[in-house]
């Protein structure tokens, strides 16, 4: 099954797609520039859906929901959000359809023109500063914190499946608050809340960051981000949190009475991840053979493959598997048994390595009669033979959490190599080409030198680092003043 | 806060709305027929969802997600199907927007038309159906039991709150199978599940019973349904389950190889519930009061309200709480403790009544000094003084099943009084009238005798229901002969 997977070295962007469709993960669907994410995708996502929501909650934020639609109108309220999402948006124009009269089947109804067209929203600011504008009357309605797990569209021209599609999932966090302090707060802290879920589980080493003003988001006073490091030495920008000023409350006129009893503008943040988490996961851990999944975001973090000739062997391997199977799940391990009999044990040995399942298990006769087992990890291919015994799902356990750390070192360690610090624009191209990874170079700080880089280079500034030293230096382009490295990348 | 509700006997119409605002459930959007689901409302439905997304789990289904988007032209494929959703459905003509060079602010670019209009889903067999063709090759593939959370459009002229809007949220399974008994099955277990759900979480008796023709999902060669009585004697249908028989596989032309090596259409199934059933709760057992949320739907079980006149009492009745709450936390219980400064108690009373939390506990001085506290339910209002000793715990844990039973008592109850027996059509009329509720009329099997009822009376027959008793007997409008007795009612 896995046979024939590209090799990465050879096309990792073939290599990428194949690995997405032949796992199972999500594949192209019939109508442009959407996916279908399959089950076992879409099993992975829940997992990175529910560490999330679990992280938002215990920073105080509650769900609610808001409308899928978005008057055209209430786009163009903030000047530069309309020019950031006007051109890549579905347009809903008529609510009804009809039988041609002429024969030509079904046609749109001409008399069932909207008088205002309906955006499918690309991100929900408007519709949900239209809403805050009610909800917010006075400092005691303050802080308001809330997320939105929902769908989205920007019409792209170019997709790729989970990096960048027509409609995608995500979650957008969008609280309002009486100070400008508590609002950079709070951006800070949900890209902290970001940066430990991406390290934590999806064993992925990220760089905390500020935009530029070119990649700022379209109404936003600052836009942080994590940025990740793929293994072609592309990035990937993995989350952002915007601190959004009094930008949206003042487009949409959200005032408060302070605590000192005057008439305030509200301070917005906005945040969030999508399922272009599930490329950056795919991405940064897999290889040649399949998906390498942490475990901790693995559906199953353990599969069970019995190995026999006959049926009381299989009955007797069962016995076994079935007392094993249930202290793994007692302890809290998710464990599939695969005992078809419509497959062959190397058939499914290749499928879930293919899969990225953490930890096989092989049970056979010979195990039976030295009371062991055969247990295979997915990230450095080992087997090794352990003994069923008193100790075995500790070991099991601790083994899982030995590979979490390891994924994350090996994601870790590659970085460190690839991290590269040069002086001189020509240094910086040669770089790029030859090697890739982030660059960290000086520059004057205008958009035009950014510009200008990303014309010959295809690089852009990814960020400036939050826990960048100050150093002074001149930009490698005009030879400028620099205060601070920042870092360029070729990206996702 | 709740003393303006008005009363369901003068006006249950607008009793719900108020409720349903007042409550923090939802609110009417700026957009047309969408809903806004407030932070307390979508507490709620997560608990739904919770519960409905691991029954669906434990009977074998799992998750994927499949397009917002449905080409026209696969609408059209299945033509029950495009004659039911065709009329109110939102379409997308457009992929942008741009500058009016006239001046006229942001417009359609009328460049960016698509060349196939998109149909925001209604409701998702088409697209799914279109993929499962390149799913299924073999009946190794089958059973495909696949479920989807997410939103769908339904271009509704007049909306309510929950029980009809433009946008709402649901889930809908879509399944695949090798025969008709097999499919038949899923349709009858997904039923189960959904009464299951609907009288074990929501407190709420449903009948099951299948559709008549004229009531039939569009696409269905049956439909199943379980039906709800609300308070004013009208009937919900409260979820569906269809059983596609091979409309859609022939459609989409999905065939599979068989055991016996033949190739036969597959055969399918399709079954949801929505937000609506945030309607259902709400007008199934609320009072005067506000809200009335069974325990096992209830985002917070337990509220506790201190009663204090100095900081030092504050803090006295705090160390006690503490514990009192830690020990409720570890039984499972959710529980909120309101100590803020901002409200007086008897506020918070009113406002914890009119958003349904099952358990009120109130703490003051007198109480620290007699070892007890106030417990107040909220399905009775009954309020009792008990010691806070050793037993606590269970007692509330108890308190808190008795109320679940007492909530689906009541409902199960009053639905008993409400199902009335009648003879004749007059019979039937004044019953409707003056009654309301259930009525169990002999019935031709005819549409136009369906249709003639539904126009004089407003009444349509909600099922043929499942458990129902042969009974021969003579239409009460035609005097043609019936076998069995079926269910009218007014409905939502």
């Amino acid at each position: 099954m896995s046979k024939g997977l590209p090799k990465r070295s050879e096309d990792y962007s073939l290599w990428y797609n194949e690995l997405v469709k032949r796992a199972d993960l999500a594949e192209n669907s019939p109508v442009r520039g959407c996916m279908v994410i399959k089950p076992y995708g879409y099993a992975i996502w829940e997992k990175m859906q529910q560490e999330l929501d679990r992280m938002f909650k215990e920073t105080g934020h509650s769900n609610a929901y808001f409308p899928l639609f978005i008057p055209k109108s209430y786009l163009s309220k903030e000047a530069a959000h309309v020019e950031g999402f006007a051109k890549e948006c579905a347009v809903v124009t008529h609510y009804r359809l009809k039988n041609d009269e002429n024969g030509g089947g079904i046609i749109v109804d001409p008399e069932a023109k909207l008088e205002e067209e309906l955006i499918v929203r690309p991100t929900s600011e408007t519709v949900i500063w239209s809403t805050y504008k009610n909800w917010i009357q006075s400092y005691r309605d303050l802080p308001l914190l809330i997320n939105q797990w929902a769908n989205v569209v920007r019409w792209e021209m170019r997709t790729r499946l989970f990096l960048r599609t027509a409609e995608f999932l995500w979650q957008e966090g969008h609280t309002a608050h009486a100070s400008k302090t508590e609002a950079v707060e709070e951006t800070v802290r949900m890209l902290d809340v970001y940066a430990e879920f991406a390290e934590t589980f999806m064993a992925l080493p990220v760089i905390k960051g500020v935009k530029t003003e070119n990649e700022r988001f379209a109404g936003a006073e600052d836009t942080y981000c994590i940025e990740a490091l793929m293994q072609d030495g592309k990035a990937l920008q993995a989350g952002t949190s915007h601190f959004l000023g009094q930008n949206f409350a003042k487009a949409f006129d959200v005032k408060f009475q302070s605590k000192e009893g005057g008439l305030e503008y509200v301070w917005g943040t906005s945040w969030g991840v999508s399922t272009r988490l599930m490329g950056a996961l795919i991405m940064a851990h897999s290889d040649d053979n399949g998906l390498v999944l942490p475990p901790n975001l693995a559906p199953n973090k353990v599969v069970v493959v019995p190995i026999y000739r006959s049926d009381e062997e299989k009955e007797q391997i069962n016995e076994v598997t079935k007392e094993m199977i249930s202290k793994l799940r007692k302890a809290g391990i998710s464990v599939k048994y695969d005992d078809r009999d419509t497959h062959k044990p190397g058939w499914k040995f290749a499928e879930y390595e293919l899969k990225g399942v953490p930890v096989r298990i092989a049970i056979g006769p010979k195990d039976l009669e030295n009371g062991t087992v055969e247990v295979a990890r997915r990230d450095t291919l080992e087997k090794s033979v352990i003994p069923l015994n008193e100790e075995f799902t500790t070991t099991i356990s601790q083994l899982l959490e030995d590979m979490q750390a390891n994924i994350y070192k090996k994601a870790h360690d590659f970085r460190a190599g690839m991290i590269t610090k040069v002086e001189s624009y020509e240094e910086f191209k040669s770089v790029l080409d030859k090697k890739g990874g982030f660059v960290l170079a000086h520059w004057d700080g205008t958009p035009e030198t950014e510009e200008k880089v990303k014309d010959e280079t295809k690089a852009t500034i990814r960020c400036i680092p939050l826990d960048g030293e100050e150093e002074a230096g001149k930009c490698m382009v005009t030879g400028k003043p620099s205060k601070q490295r920042v870092i360029f990348a070729r990206a996702y």
